[in-house]
């Protein structure tokens, strides 16, 4: 049996008798029921993914995962393709956005080379793991092949379970790939049946010109590829992208670990979907961060039922949201067992019950 | 000239050439212009306040104004009015959110008597600031006499010019006091001119009986009072609460002070419409954190032009939203001094510039 499907059979729910255990504390802290939203939803999440709320996080890992699309030679992006192993090596020298927040959480960043299309050479940090150099152009033709989409599922599989296993607790995702946001758009479009129109946005911030040939591109690719809409596989192998499939590796492996997986904005949301898609289950091990500045990524989140922590206008990528969201994840924590319960700090409870 | 008088007079507009540094500084890094969203916003207004984006905020502080509400005898709120002491006890033996949320900010927590109804005892922490035990029912009367809101107001310009002038570059605001959504309503009211129905929620949960008996007592309130939408004092006195006074004072001294004041949820927005109405130039100083679940609190943030960081459902109160904010103000810091800029990094910029 393959690593992916090894993976996709240990998948279970989440632990209800360990969730209705984490409810009723979380009831008898010194607040009314309920009021800490969704801190209290944190909590009573990590009790059903770890069987407890773990009394902390010591070891946070987020995964970036970088790769290349062939769709940018139809225009799709502001930015030229050599932005992706230039970024790449800003974050192996610590001067990305996405090394400053990790820092701020307390994480430790993994960098994946999973499809970035030119040759890197070795640098600090840098897990060569490249399947292609880039995904081939999806409006001309399929991005990937079937066999590609799954061998950078396992990548990210892969990556996931080292970290799992050295102890890692918390994990993030993010990516890098100049032209990202038109696989993540082609894929919403397959899942959610909507027009691409609606859910095409400037990316990191595409003018008119460019957004319409992004658009062009991405009906085009629907069109030639003809994705399965029951097939997930199929979608991520025809519309998708490397770091895309590499994402959405770590969140089933996450998920069979039981160890929950933060997420970023619209690119790993769609990681998301393909990840939820071939294991319903999955989702439950999911926690969403910020709500992205592209129009897709609210109508990505509600497909899963994912309600962001942050409204804070980001459009950066890289997983800087995730790693936003990883201090609140801490704080979630720090309430589930820090508070004084009702009868330790003598408080009286409601009138009314 | 009174202490409240002189605060009013030295808040001086944003400084705009440091902000206009700042904005260079920010699209030089490597990241696409205005991408990281609120977090440019926040090291942006923190330069246009300090005159630099300052290395890191060494300290915090968060100030809990507690204070009663003699419109509890309305039966307007859930829990009982021993409720308020008990949480300043619980405050003082760190059992409570803020206590937790605080200790994961960095934050000390500064707790303010300002208007709890009965006597406290000295407790671990506790400033004995009361102007009043509790206010006066405003469904039946004036909530506090002019002076003692100017006194209220002080008490919290006080507490704050103490912490700034031990260092603290960094003040959060927060409340305790049963029954001080019902005031909250009523200041946001008189300055939105809204339906009262529209504007009050359930604040820490109360049924459909209480929450008609909370609307009935603010129509009654506003009826009775008739105060003066022209006049923000004459507001806080007739329908307000000590502790909303109190926050207002904190935030007139930040201004006056240049330290920037992370507001929470609805009461310290109604508190924050009163110090912007009193001096429009406090609402540069004012950072806001989170939206809440009180319906109020949206339209109350939309009078003062501020969005919202944070979106957790949460509705305790007690700073809870504020002191989570302050981590992401310091994830604003560390963006702007530790991210690396286009050249430093060797990275191309967008291909349409």
């Amino acid at each position: 049996m393959s690593l992916l499907e090894q993976t996709l059979q240990v998948i279970k729910p989440l632990d209800d008798e360990a969730m209705t255990r984490a409810q009723a504390h979380l009831d008898d802290l010194t607040k009314p029921p309920g009021s800490l939203g969704t801190l209290e939803d944190i909590a009573r999440r990590l009790a059903g993914i770890r069987g407890e709320v773990p009394r902390r996080i010591s070891h946070k890992a987020h995964i970036l995962m970088a790769g290349d699309h062939g769709v940018v030679a139809e225009g799709v992006s502001a930015f030229p393709q050599e932005v992706t192993p230039q970024m790449v090596f800003n974050f192996s020298q610590g001067g990305a956005a996405i090394n400053v927040l990790a820092r701020h959480a307390g994480a430790e960043l993994v960098l994946v080379d999973i499809g970035v299309a030119s040759e890197l050479p070795d640098l600090p940090g840098l897990l060569k793991r490249k399947v292609a150099p880039g995904t081939a152009n999806l409006a001309r033709g399929t991005a990937m092949t079937r066999e590609q989409a799954i061998a950078a599922l396992e990548v990210g599989i892969e990556v996931a379970n080292d970290k799992i296993n050295a102890g890692h607790e918390l994990l993030g995702i993010g990516e890098m790939g100049i032209g990202n946001t038109t696989p993540s758009s082609a894929i919403l479009a397959v899942f959610s049946g909507r027009p691409v129109e609606e859910i095409t946005g400037r990316g990191t911030g595409v003018d008119d010109t460019r957004l319409e040939l992004k658009i062009k591109a991405i009906k085009q690719g629907l069109a030639v590829n003809k994705p399965d809409p029951t097939d997930p596989l199929d979608i991520l192998a025809k519309v998708g992208g490397l770091e895309i499939a590499g994402m959405a590796g770590v969140i089933l492996a996450g998920a069979a670990r039981r160890v929950p997986v933060i997420i970023d904005g619209f690119i790993s949301g769609a990681a998301a979907l393909i990840a939820t898609k071939m294991a319903p289950l999955a989702g439950e091990f999911i926690l969403a961060s910020h709500l992205s500045e592209e129009p897709g990524h609210a109508a990505t989140l509600e497909l899963m039922g994912l309600k962001p922590m942050l409204t804070m206008r980001m459009r950066l990528g890289e997983g800087t949201g995730a790693a936003l969201g990883m201090t609140l994840v801490d704080a979630a924590i720090m309430i589930y067992h820090e508070m004084a319960t009702f009868s330790q700090a003598g408080v009286s409870g409601a009138l009314d019950h």
